[in-house]
């Protein structure tokens, strides 16, 4: 099955933020490729990957990075998908790759997520294929709900465990 | 037509921030429908309005919002569409704004755009609903080039002036 | 005896804190009833709760979150009731969570303490109790008054290892 | 009619902040004293004022002050009443004052509302108050749902201006 | 005379910006070309400007820019000459624009200088220009001796003013 | 001998920052004595210190205490002895105690030394005793010498293990 | 009378953050000298200014500076006088300039007072000065009480003009 | 040979940041000297070294430095080479360092990269080298172009090991 969603590593260091959003996609049945390619170290494939991907069937894109996170707005520069922002904290906090992601000018938006939430960039591209693809749409609602009663079962062991 | 895009804002102050993405959809020919609601004052409100409006075909929605800008979590809370947040600047800088939209737990993502930046949310709500509307898609490339030849007349007029 | 507080948990996660708002309650003699609920994940559940506590003699709930910490401010738009809001440090040093509970916009307040500080949530609720319950009252001054000699024999003790 | 909330000022130039906690004071109906003290200027009048009041019938203290915000937490130290505290942006935006009100160590909370939120930190003592007083309760309540009204008749004035 | 250093605005509202620059090198007599590119808008044009004047005698690259100021970064991605950056307060205190500068992953750095500082930027270039070429290299001694009698000079009208 | 300098803890907890402050005053032959106090918990405690101690030859206070660190604040308020602030990082990096130390009001300075930095706080110490006293002043040129000296011989170390 | 104060400006725009000092150093009848030099731009007049000041009677220096305000930091590098360092806010509201004054290693304190507090900085200077003169002490309790007063007739003004 | 690089650390403690910077210099064949003096302990040292470095072949400094990082700019008080800046994260992230370095005022810019980027430095450095040696510029972009190859390889590493 082609894949839907290209997702892109500013480097092999983050590939632990990469597996939450693989283990989501997994969930999800959603067909994804995974990249490593850097904004500053290796454009001229960023900006391949992007242009092939996106007349290759590719829905969304999604670019996870640390520090001055170009990625995902250099993804944003070669496409008109919608690109995800996954930032991650390598310094600062990870102040200084959400500002990367999120600041971005007109008319380049990057959709930016939670700082190191590869699950959540997961669960955004489902939510965007979902718009269309209503098989996807009820998985996501279905992945939502399943954790709903995780919360609740958390909350009987939580209280089971204080008595 | 029906709206496929449902705006909503904290507050009524923040209509010069909307004001911005209006322009955007009036651009790209894209239906949508402004509501003020805020997350805290009006919550039913917010929550008959997701439900309702997940319902009858608006396919992304946009919670503007300033300070604990709970506005865009809450949506994100009764649908599992899409939701896009643009952070006001009311104080901090909207920092404050920026992080109550971005940094959100999983699994209920809010794809956050920079402070103020209505004009980036509207763009980004036509990348999302171009995914599957080739209208939609040609006109967000349209207006993305249009902008690449004002950055070239923009250039001109500067050096002209320098002369 | 009937529950005074309500502490709601964001995530099961955040039990740490909380623990600290418990050791507080039982030493005050103040009963309290524990629930996880998320602002986001079952909002619905945060509502239900809050909307029967309310009728049912809670006379003041506490929201523990990180991240961008909705749920005190979920709390608030269900309940007249005061809210006391403690921001729990999980990214950015708690900052976002902070930002979350205190930057409420008008007319919903959260009376937000320290990051981390379950122990000062929970003081600040026998505060409020003990407005109109002078046992109470008279535990909050003995507890705050314990304090005091533990800082003296504190100082004793190093002093004494210094020397 | 003995005051049941004493605001006390840092300085007379945040009298702006105490006006919108006095103009809410107003519509619920709850008598205030209104004080200018200093905790590292008149120091001595903070204590003589706290420690009065607190044996006078004040049952919460409002504390609004800017900068190194230490007024809320010097009330806190002399009374075991409820203390709120305002942060005031005199510099850095307020986050200095907002960190100074917050971050209190145990066991003296300061229960903070947002930066300038002088209508917060009202509605916040009305609430208090109104654990144990109906009339106050009903009144607040009656404020914020007026509050709903504005916000739909805000809604309704923006889209007619739109069309 | 070929121009030595170019100077790319991410966009033309930051000419106030780089007109400081203009002015020091015309006090250095060093030629320079200068361009409006966007890393976001028209980056094949950033891309084409920086390959052609790295081949073409340009010595030294300058990109201001504002908010997520990929700008330095990208025309550090397509040259190995020095690559300055000027962050521009656009938001935040351009805070974002610092750390998108100044945080570059290895091996792709940019020469980060303060906010708004187009002219330290331009005395960076001399001072790059001046390792090689004695006579920029007096002129960037002279222009900082100037600026010492300045400061002299500063002090006695101050001083005159005062008596 | 009388001491000159009182040290303020605001919690045993902090004693780690004291000891610093404590070795230097050892080397400086600079009479000290060591307090636990809190601005919240044992106000009074500190008031009384600072009053007496006002009153019996202490030059200088020092205020040691991390997050809304009002200590030296309060200190302040009791004397018009010079009074120093170190900020202890007990959370947010300490940039909440470095505020509440140093943005304080007119007329009640703190002179505020870096986060964590005993240390420099005992030099300064010194070096406003050494004002009017030439032994101390004496030994702290003869300190801060033999810390030049060091940095000559960790350089030595240093660059003949790298040979 | 010799000056007891040397007050040097990091550049003559910051005369106005001076000026406040002036007016306290008037009041206080302590004689001082002001100057402009530069850490960066006349660090030799720096060096020359503190070390023939230091040998002419000088007992405390006080450095006014923003952005990297390495001018307190400069001083203090020439003499083991106390030096004060007052942070000025020109970018980032003063932040920077901030952790430059306050976050000095060891051995090399600088007594930071508040963002753009020339006042304090002038209190501190009187309080240094104050503990081996009896009459600036005096003066200093005497300005600080009345400054008591100031709040007092404040207080009065206000609530006869709310009455 | 010469060297044509001094890297300065302002203590032996930033050796780990400064053997990034070697391991690059080894790799460029860049001969470089390695020096520890203080802008606030030993700053005679730094003039001493800098003055001479100037009139003795060296075309670049480096300033490797944490907290008020003032080293960087005080190099730049006594060269008008370029200097180069590489913050130090001691406290606060590095944010201090990272503002000291990169906020100097006219006419006196520091080159700043990342917080704790001696690699970068060291790129940066054979870049400003490279202007004018061709053998140097070969091996900077050779080094880059090498690095290409890693991202490429640790990609295929990376979907190895997921497959």
């Amino acid at each position: 099955m082609n894949p839907k969603v290209m997702i892109i590593l500013g480097s092999a260091s983050d590939i632990k933020i990469a597996q939450k959003s693989i283990d989501i996609f997994e969930t999800l049945h959603i067909p994804y490729s995974l990249k490593v390619a850097s904004a500053h170290r290796t454009h001229e494939k960023v900006k391949k990957l992007v242009v092939e991907a996106t007349t290759n069937g590719i829905e969304v894109f999604m670019g996870i990075a640390g520090l001055a996170a170009h990625l995902p707005g250099s993804i944003a520069a070669y496409t008109h998908k919608p690109v995800i922002g996954v930032p991650v904290d390598v310094k600062l906090g990870g102040l200084d790759a959400l500002f990367a992601s999120s600041q971005m000018p007109f008319p380049a938006p990057v959709a930016t997520v939670g700082i190191d939430r590869g699950d959540n960039g997961a669960i955004l591209a489902g939510q965007i294929i979902g718009v269309n693809d209503p098989e996807v749409k009820k998985r996501v609602s279905k992945l939502r709900k399943s954790y709903q009663e995780k919360v609740k079962s958390d909350e009987e062991k939580l209280i089971s465990q204080l008595d």
